[in-house]
């Protein structure tokens, strides 16, 4: 399983991904799913993965190569995110293509997607979804994030909490607690947690961490996000005991 | 969609359930999903459920059939709630399996899950899932409560929260955010919410509360769990910047 979410709110862009890789519950690895390239100065665009291994190897891979030999499209010829996010999903539907029959059927699940984020040019930054089928989205006002994996336990938070004018170190607080909550509630999701905090405009990737199982500050944020949220459950509302009636069994 | 909650902790039982049901993104209805049963004065049993609307309302039917007519098991006659548990997952296989053919498949889903909840006797309250498959589970001190239908998205809190230990009062409240947080992030789900607390051993069902959607309680609880959301984030411990160093692009 996996879980990577990117925040495109006003000040960046803030990317969190876990690092485990499964073939079923007694095969697990352990495979890094954010990536980044080595693209021209007008850019920066890094990929998180989720979904078959071998498929987004194959991906990422095909990808580098374009780049490196100069095909027609590649990363460096792109003109806006969008049209990455494009290709991507054209290379990603090739790969998974390979392991289908005729009648376009795969004895096992070759499907993976993506998510990328960055920023070319003198465009704003931003981030793309890119599905198995190859088509993509993009982030609105309304929903600042997009998930790929594992997506239900760490969604609420982010919900509840993400704005696009929340500010990029709350972002990013937001998004490893989202993460800590996947982890708690499946197996399949686990550290080493990466994070990347990009700052509009800086073309740079120079706020990186990787978070270790046992690394102190998730063990810190864990440990006083459950102690504040039992301070917020003892301010909620108490449950008014007059509206309280009796449950009429009708069977 | 559905999604129902059952804490089963030291004071007693919290049940928290849904009443969206669809077949279909345009075909929704409102159906409650928790159910008491107007048993002997010797047990309080209540049911939450799950799954394909026909199966359910088909399992209620036959459940209190076989005890108004007497039949020799009937949660009359059960001596415990395993043994209840065990009763309800045979009389829901039987319904399945009616819109199976002799191979056993469906044309359609009729699976339906199930959580009995109540006490019986002198044994003390409890709650079981009871499976498609028929079979059941209960509780446990590390996990004191069960969920059914749309399970994901208000499991973290649970986790988080959640032990034996936890007052009735702040055990209904954490469920109801459970339970908002799944409405939000799913439009399967849907009010009126239901809410009953059991306090052990008084075999009442005394203590029920229906929220419809613009319920001012409910209301509260949403924008008072989000405000103290936002006071928990600016509590947790910022990111060691010294920490942060270049995501290298390998790619």
């Amino acid at each position: 399983m996996t879980y990577c979410i990117a925040a495109s709110i006003d000040e960046g862009l803030v990317l969190v991904s876990d690092s485990r890789t499964n073939a079923g519950i007694d095969n697990v690895s352990t495979y890094g799913k954010m990536h980044a390239f080595d693209t021209s100065d007008d850019r920066t665009l890094i990929l998180l993965s989720a979904g078959n291994l071998a498929t987004t190897q194959a991906v990422l891979e095909q990808v580098h190569r374009d780049r490196v030999k100069g095909a027609e499209i590649n990363l460096n010829t792109v003109d806006c995110l969008s049209s990455a996010a494009h290709y991507l999903g054209q290379v990603s539907l090739e790969k998974q293509q390979q392991h289908k029959n005729p009648a376009g059927q795969s004895a096992f699940d070759s499907s993976a997607s993506f998510i990328l984020a960055g920023q070319i040019g003198e465009d704003d930054h931003g981030a793309y979804m890119i599905y198995a089928e190859g088509n993509s989205i993009t982030t609105s006002t309304h929903t600042p994030f997009l998930q790929i994996g594992e997506t239900k336990y760490g969604k609420p938070i982010l919900d509840r909490f993400l704005t696009p004018h929340t500010s990029l170190d709350e972002a990013a607080m937001c998004c490893l607690v989202s993460m800590d909550s996947t982890i708690r509630s499946n197996a399949g999701v686990g550290a080493p947690i990466e994070l990347l905090i990009y700052r509009k405009d800086s073309f740079s990737l120079g706020e990186y961490y990787c978070f270790q199982d046992d690394d102190p500050y998730m063990l810190d944020l864990r440990h006083s996000w459950e102690e504040q949220l039992k301070e917020a459950f003892s301010c909620l509302p108490a449950l008014d005991k007059s509206d309280a009636h009796p449950l009429k069994a009708k069977l």
